[in-house]
């Protein structure tokens, strides 16, 4: 296995994983900048972005893209999240070339057709009645909401029909313009690949691109309450709090929390609430950093009438991890990370992403000698910290179904007072 | 890359997937029976059986089970279908051993303790919740219903909060001993192993499981109407067919025609539905194969005022696919497919799974060499004969949330007569 970077003389930097014994690679542009760039006015707008990109460009109409990339067998996605948007296609190794013509042909020629807009529009206006059908999808944008309010890293990815109805050529082009820059961009690659071939076809593709980016809006945790009324067979439950950004010395601690909290079948809550009590088929915990804050929390569904038993068993199972996290605990979660660390090192797609997202985060790549150290090098104390700093913030409660006896912040804290 | 085939003394078969430069396994064993091996008296029993095959054995309660896997950094993960029912375990290829070990613990020496069995009796009745909140979900399990009305082929795989109350100990080992047989099973293991390893740890570890099984009972494809009224922001749709099972001559046509139909975003389906009209977010084709019987068909989410329009237009492309599909089109497809089964050989956990299935379908493995032959041997007329035949079946109509405006069976086979 072979990593390699470059940066062109624009900035932009290619960083590439050559996996022997693959046949296909998947390779993209990862753009550090999602829904939290948005102003409240282009609420939904990177989104917007994202499916436009599709639509047609100065050389190649929407039908085009498809074909061109299809035929070949290839197949292209793209994501939008709070800090990312990606673009990444799947293909045989010779493909590269073709690939990366179409990213850049997309991302830097893109027409905005007024028709292939108002119809793409639609199509979201769609995404959007999806995900609030999807009550496991509208939970957690409710519950970002209540912990970052009025804030573009607390807004719903998608937007509202309102303010995607909005936008117009003009609009995607303006934020574009400030985002979608090369010192915030990488191009990444991983499996059947050579390294300076992917440089060479990158080469002068994406010089067009914007050369300067105006900085990521401060992100300020508040919490509380949320609620949505719901006629639904289980009643679901997020509970939260604020914890790590990826830029904090305790990042590893706190994902090792999380992970002992509610990560795998051995976990408390998995133990506690699904094993003993059988009152839940799905719970987990999560712990998920930004650049600046992070989120620590778990999510349940559940019949309405155990949603009290269940909220306070999961309390007492955070508040008990963060005093008595035992060393054989601590000692599973280190190898469950480690292996993962392996596990997402054999797949292309999700190397691809990491590495982009590496370099967007720390401008170095990580290498997994180096995080497994860093997870070895875990002390009890420094992971019970972690925990106990996260449960003594302000916790935001997000509910979707019979909310007649969800529970509310202010009793999610005073459970945890003196913690 | 090199594959091995061995059969034990006692008829249990082995297949291995060594993957250099992997450094972890997925392995576990594949049992050819699921939901469509169960009585009408047994339904939801198989799923039920692979949730308590984790509640604890002679040897090892439910929390070591858990903590065994997972002090090791791996971990086991079950899923029961129509056909088939899987135990993987994924993890550091020196464990190999421990998962075995505990694999066949928990499939041969589980104590269905009645306690642990009323508490998961109660988490699938939370999971049938989860689903039944879930349009997209709920709507393929009525879907299927209908297409095989009142045979377990067709009924929910989760059972009913009816059928999995009533089940005990003794239904559980019935229905194990009828169906988990070692001619009915698969060790199956990809990434970093050996063979003679695999094979050595697997030894006699299941030959307590017996050695008959009965046949599957056979399935009459029916078609009709299913509706579920839901407050929803969509419609849900399922239009569907009988089609190829996989063991017929016809199965790879019936994968590229509906390939061609609604596969990729060069499909007809995406560009009709999705980019000229905007219609829908989330529109597809599938198709699925069973041993005797194959369903073929699309799914569609779309504001309730467009479903009829969806509708027309989902059908007139399956008609014009069947009747003028372009040899352009068929090229597209064909490199798709090869595509995607060199992208399915570079995953362990999907290799496994794979060469698992194939044992239990065909008795034998079918190499790669041999799936790109016959993709590259089909035919123009061969594709469009696939798809006709399809289309000529009586047609299953399923639709969940506003169902005012929702076809009906008898105008798509009126829409569809003469072709």
């Amino acid at each position: 296995m072979t990593i390699n970077v470059t940066t062109l003389p624009s900035g932009l930097r290619i960083v590439t994983h050559s996996m022997r014994e693959m046949e296909t690679v998947s390779l993209g542009i990862w753009i550090g900048a999602g829904a939290r760039n948005e102003t409240k006015a282009e609420h939904g707008i990177s989104h917007l972005l994202e499916h436009m990109a599709f639509k047609g460009t100065t050389r190649r109409t929407a039908l085009a893209i498809a074909e061109e990339i299809e035929s070949a067998g290839g197949d292209l996605n793209a994501a939008t999240s709070v800090e990312y948007t990606s673009y990444q296609a799947r293909l045989l190794a010779q493909d590269s070339g073709l690939a990366l013509d179409i990213l850049a042909d997309i991302l830097t020629q893109s027409t905005f057709e007024p028709a292939e807009l108002e119809r793409e529009k639609g199509v979201i206006i769609q995404e959007i009645g999806e995900a609030l059908d999807t009550p496991d999808d509208v939970i957690f944008d409710i519950f970002n909401d209540a912990a970052y309010p009025d804030q573009p890293i607390g807004r719903p990815i998608l937007g509202t029909p309102e303010t995607v109805s909005s936008f117009d050529a003009q609009a995607l082009r303006h934020y574009l313009q400030r985002n979608y820059t090369k010192g915030c961009a990488v191009v990444a690659a991983a499996g059947a690949l050579d390294h300076q071939r992917i440089v060479d076809e990158t080469a002068a593709r994406f010089d067009s691109l914007p050369a300067t980016s105006t900085a990521l809006p401060p992100a300020t945790y508040r919490g509380g309450d949320v609620s949505m009324k719901r006629k639904l067979e289980q009643t679901h439950v997020v509970i939260g709090f604020e914890s790590a950004s990826y830029n904090d010395p305790t990042t590893y601690a706190a994902h090792v929390f999380s992970n002992v909290v509610g990560g795998g079948m051995s976990s408390r809550l998995f133990q506690e609430v699904r094993e003993k009590r059988g009152l839940a088929y799905t719970i987990y915990s999560f712990q998920w950093g930004y650049a600046d804050t992070g989120l620590f929390g778990f999510y349940a569904a559940a019949s309405a009438k155990d949603v009290p038993e269940l909220t306070s068993v999961a309390l007492d199972c955070m508040v008990q991890t963060a005093l008595s996290l035992t060393n054989e605990e601590l000692l599973r979660a280190k190898a469950q990370a480690k292996v993962s660390l392996l596990t997402a090192l054999e797949s292309p797609a999700a190397r691809a992403d990491q590495i982009a997202r590496q370099m967007l985060a720390f401008g170095r790549l990580v290498s997994r000698e180096e995080m497994v150290e860093r997870i070895d090098a875990l002390a009890l104390e420094e992971v019970r910290a972690a925990g106990l700093a996260a449960l003594r913030t302000t916790p935001t409660v997000a509910v979707v179904g019979d909310v007649k006896k969800a529970p509310r912040s202010q009793d999610v804290a005073r459970r945890l007072a003196g913690v």
